[in-house]
């Protein structure tokens, strides 16, 4: 005879996961003028702990005089030590070799190594062409396993270069095969800024998940054209179950508000809930951490859904 | 020997189409306080019409006490005749017979009858059970072919009610085949309250597409909770090839902007544009229109893409 089966908690529901790393404290934080304290960043990163995110990229291991906002980076990782007691990972944006060492140096969790697939992005933003990007990026995956370190690679820009247009399929794909066959824990593929059309995420995550495997794949998404959600939607019909996406948005010009900003958490997990996908994220929770970041860079944040919400919650408290 | 193929104008380049019937004029300016005249309401139609817009739902023959912006009706339908020598089609929207015979008289294109598929909503908005709202369009639908009128036969809320929550597909599909063996021209579901997900609106849209034919089904989102595009998109890879949307995204409750308003007609070109659809719309004439519309009704309007658009304007700008 079989006990009763225990439903599950209702903080843990059932049903398709959709998994999600929150990069606000890196590419959110990176393109805000005002500048964030490290004791800043920790607070933000909890509450988006208390909120049930896992998943967070805290810093990057860069050029301090061409990201100041990152410079505490060493700093960031020692502070957010004890979340990895919570069940958090906790990654950090590296480059080049010179950063992979300061980041391994740190007591991260993992780390996210980026190779720069056009020339002309490459040659701005790194000083590397692609082949050399490629060549960095896959001795770095190796020595960030040896040293028993979670591996992302990532690939940007995987659709559209802001200098050359769009990235030729070809290239993607061959630069996927090329990291994957140092085995890095996840492939990401990012929309830097934020110009890819559903269509084409959804060809192009269909191959890469072939490729990487299911469960393998983070698409990072930004929100440009206000078409984040649609793309984030397609790459899920084409079966991707891991994303990147930052708290309020962070990320755009704060001249221009959600001209260039990430896609947003809270838009995200909005879409996620939509569809049945369990997150393991709690939205009023989640828009605490968007009021959170709002104060830290000194103006309204938050996604495209936030007219729904206040409009929700006026309706509720005029009907209470 | 064959004469060398001549390209196509500019104008009207090659490729699969998207057709988009602007319905601001009458489910835009419908939710909005400030009244708009007969004459601002032609200046509008006539900005549409020279983006390259073909299809508008310009008024309702509805209660003028329920909806004081539609009184002028008549007034619209005589002074926009001359649309037709353009090549528009105008229809305008009916609920019963009394509607449709002031209609008829008014020398329109074409009606959308609408049957209100919820018994909550129905009772509230048209004093018409179910049952009773089919047989009405159905009887409607025969009486505006007798009378050579081009018919929309539209069913709302076709996802989602707000007063009895989700609409079940069986009521959906089980109306749809109700209306549609009256053969009206065309089959349009539309998402009221704008609370569709993306794969409630691929999966209906499928099972609609092969009920109305391809080509014939028409879907009418509104962007409440800024899945407008997403849902787009999931219909368009469901097959759908023909959409409403409002201009502006008009139709927006004016003390909480994006609200509830229609998916707006230029965000729906731009994501067109984005997959290589084409729309015969030129989208900087659209923003003329968009403009226009936020002057009538007194505040900015315009869609999710404005952001974006006014930030690469600028980046035009500083660069000429």
């Amino acid at each position: 005879m079989n006990a009763p089966s225990v439903p599950p908690p209702p903080s843990a529901p059932e049903g398709p996961r959709l998994r999600i790393c929150d990069v606000g404290l890196r590419d959110g934080l990176q393109n805000e003028k005002t500048p964030v304290g490290t004791a800043d960043k920790i607070r933000l990163g909890e509450a988006l702990i208390a909120a049930g995110m896992r998943e967070l990229e805290i810093t990057s291991f860069v050029n301090p005089n061409a990201v100041p906002q990152m410079a505490d980076a060493e700093a960031v990782a020692a502070a957010s030590r004890s979340w990895r007691d919570q069940g958090v990972r906790r990654t950090a944006l590296v480059i080049n070799e010179k950063g992979y060492a300061r980041a391994r140096e740190s007591g991260i969790d993992g780390i996210v190594v980026v190779a720069v697939i056009s020339e002309t992005l490459g040659k701005r933003n790194s000083n590397m062409g692609v082949a050399d990007a490629i060549a960095t990026t896959r001795r770095i995956i190796n020595a960030a396993k040896r040293d028993d370190l979670f591996v992302r690679a990532c690939l940007a820009p995987a659709w559209v270069c802001p200098f050359e247009g769009e990235v030729p399929e070809s290239r993607v794909f061959g630069a996927a095969e090329a990291v994957l066959a140092e085995a890095p824990d996840e492939l990401v593929v990012a929309d830097t800024i934020g110009h890819a059309d559903p269509r084409a995420v959804r060809d192009r995550c269909r191959r890469l998940l072939q490729m990487a495997g299911l469960g393998r794949l983070v698409v990072h998404l930004h929100d440009t054209q206000a078409l984040g959600a649609a793309n984030a939607y397609a790459a899920m019909e084409a079966g991707a179950t891991a994303f990147d996406a930052s708290i309020g948005g962070l990320g755009g010009c704060p001249f221009a508000p959600g001209a260039a900003g990430n896609l947003a958490t809270e838009d995200l997990v909005f879409l996620a809930a939509k569809l049945g996908l369990v997150t393991g994220i709690d939205l009023d929770r989640l828009w605490d951490a968007v009021a959170l970041a709002g104060q830290l860079v000194g103006r309204t944040v938050g996604g495209r859904t936030r007219t729904y919400r206040e409009a929700s919650k006026a309706r509720e408290e005029r009907s209470s």
